[in-house]
């Protein structure tokens, strides 16, 4: 047989009529296996598509049987000749001359990957690698790929430069809630809940910035579009006010959202699903018009007030797709957002109907009102005074936003649980695999 | 005043000849002043370019006593029109109508981010965001961009997919040494040191899979070319053999790292470098060969003895740029790397010059041999048995390596610390910022 495995050159959904009359390699698992007596037919699939194989013993011989005893979802090589189809299905097939089992299913499989029998999502998580064997499955983290390259392509064409802040941090940046601890060389450090603070800094010289990162949050929240690790798309730029921030999200999601889509024809169709489309510009509404709607709705809340699970599926009511909550009040936002004069600040969410995908606003670039926002949320400015220096060193104005790919992963392919979006998530109870 | 901040639209490289009698608004820090007087000329820099502005008290009046005592590396804006320029650095100038100090510096700064007073690395990584100001430091991190954009682009083009697994791990994957560990909601987890058993896992559905993350070591190393958090450039192929993951890798450094060389021209005038070129194909001398070159040079090592620092200095004197190192001991590497007979096995190492820039090999993909090789290596099975599970359900051939490309950043740009390719680079005594 073969003396050196070959480098994987033909991949299944390249087995077309043009290779008709040609003798190719290819490998895949068995999806399907017809034992007809005097021949056998497979079906095997690989991560571009699926081909059909005959197996003839006046061909291959006794190999044959080596055929015959394969069992489904193991690994094989298959050499042979491309002819014409029997089937609609495969206008061409490989009649094969040599076989071989490269990677043997030798047990009881706990899925069933070409999802014929569903299984339950945790045994899917539990069994991922074989879970992606289904289309469906595979179709997701296809679009993930696409749509995080195409986000680091929009940034980057509009003159943002990619960089990697540490996710082990020496101080709880933010105020310090639901933060994962570790020991670091004898010193307490934490995992980076967000590169706020340093992207930030970085607006001082390098102006426009943005990173695609694992961040962490120690929440004990267990729902279905809360992750511990969760990919964030960052943004942070010098001379961009609120509105310059919301339309670079804009087109985050109308742009590269839009490419993504276009590019992924074959991956919605797997999800049969059609995704829903971005219109530019987003309706905008603000807290206090949230409220007011609300309060028309029968829903009071108080100035100040989150808008939470009842707020927020009373506003998807009137806002099924992308939507901007915009000027919330300053007591509610972190300490680095502008105020905006009437209890109000120069911040904004964006929303998909009821899930919050980003949030973002223009942030404090003067020393001494950070300071008094700091005091203000109750937090000592002496435990930000290495980041604080900045302020007086020439920081220009700056605004940016964090955006959570997994939860727009879940708007476009149209999962409800935020683990479908994630090869290996975690949560409280899901440390492994 | 601009009654809104603008999105900026022009940067200083963009004031050029073409724009002479326009009126133009540009912001950036001041890097030069001069008073003569009647006239103040200042040089802005940003983080694109440079520009001179020429205050004349005629055309802007009493502002040009605020001109005349901003502090240097203040970020300013300035709206005037681009005239003929005096200077040959400056073809044209802005002759300002508007001034204003955006971002005042107040204080004394730690170091002199024209780069006119060098300052030591740990002031500079003190203050990284400032630092940035030096064209040099800034054009590192222009080239780090490009490469792993390169890398990105280079994967995806020889048909793989970016995946991202997780960081929080449950268990000491690899086999437990200088782990960082945390406690995950009551359970101990661990910091990933790799995507190794992950990676290896997906090949037998995605088949080729690439991920670009940072990754952590718990080693009290405290050289000039380790992290506690590096950035490696991982892949893993599905029907690729040794040599096929040799000439991948080889197109990394030739082709990706060839394209970011080619795209950073300017950043590597800023650093007065002209980067080695990478010709392929790399040399190949096996690590038998290698013990041989050096016995002939006075230095005898044993078979199975790990090249060390005097080791690999003396094969730099015949192998200056790229080569490999193939064919390692078995024992020295770890267990899922593919035996290759003799007590060798199928793995290389990428070195440059005495540099160990990536490793890597073809993997055992069959589950008798994967146990018998964790026992080899005083690992008992059973803590695998959760990663042991997909040797069984169809596990195709693959091979696959992991790229430093903190190391490689340094082969290109030329420093000769680590430390000076991450912007907030972690190592035993460095937690912050």
């Amino acid at each position: 047989m073969r003396d050196r495995r070959l480098r994987k050159e033909l991949f299944l959904d390249g087995v077309t009529p043009a290779l008709e009359g040609r003798i190719v390699e290819v490998t895949g698992w068995v999806e399907e296996q017809r034992d007809l007596g005097s021949l056998v037919f497979q079906v095997l699939r690989d991560s571009r598509g699926s081909a059909q194989v005959v197996y003839d013993k006046s061909r291959i011989g006794d190999a044959v049987d080596e055929v015959r005893t394969t069992t489904l979802q193991s690994y094989v090589y298959v050499r042979g000749e491309v002819v014409r189809g029997r089937s609609r299905k495969f206008p061409v097939e490989i009649r094969a001359s040599e076989y071989e089992v490269l990677g043997p299913v030798r047990r009881q499989l706990p899925l069933d990957p070409s999802g014929g029998v569903p299984a339950g999502l945790d045994v899917r998580l539990d069994n991922r690698p074989l879970d992606l064997r289904n289309p469906r499955t595979s179709a997701i983290f296809s679009i993930r790929a696409k749509f995080l390259r195409a986000a680091r392509e929009y940034l980057r064409s509009s003159g943002f430069i990619e960089v990697n802040t540490p996710k082990i941090i020496g101080s709880a940046a933010e105020g310090g809630a639901d933060l994962f601890d570790l020991e670091y060389f004898g010193r307490k450090a934490y995992l980076a809940q967000s590169p706020q603070l340093y992207k930030e800094q970085l607006t001082m010289s390098l102006e426009r910035v943005f990173e695609i990162a694992f961040y962490y949050r120690a929440e004990k929240f267990n729902t279905q579009r809360h992750l511990n690790e969760f990919t964030s798309v960052d943004v942070e730029a010098a001379m961009f006010d609120k509105r310059d921030a919301m339309d670079l999200l804009e087109g985050l999601v109308a742009e590269a959202g839009g490419a993504a889509i276009d590019e992924s024809r074959r991956e919605f169709e797997a999800l049969g699903r059609d995704p829903p489309r971005a219109e530019r510009p987003f309706p905008v509404i603000t807290y206090v018009q949230a409220l007011e709607s609300l309060r028309a709705k029968g829903l009071n809340l108080a100035f100040g007030e989150d808008l939470g699970g009842d707020a927020v599926r009373l506003l998807a009511e009137e806002h099924e797709g992308y939507y901007f909550i915009v000027d919330w009040p300053l007591d509610a936002k972190p300490f680095y957002i502008q105020p905006g004069g009437n209890g109000l600040s120069e911040s904004f969410d964006l929303m998909f109907g009821q899930l919050e995908l980003a949030s973002g606003g223009e942030r404090i670039h003067e020393r001494g009102l950070l300071e008094e926002r700091l005091r203000a949320k109750g937090l000592d400015p002496e435990g930000f005074k290495d980041h604080l220096k900045f302020y007086e060193w020439g920081m220009p104005p700056h605004s940016g936003w964090g955006f959570g790919a997994d939860r727009y992963l879940m708007v476009i392919t149209g999962v409800n649980n935020i683990r479908e979006t994630v090869l290996y998530p975690r949560d409280p109870t899901r440390l492994t695999p």
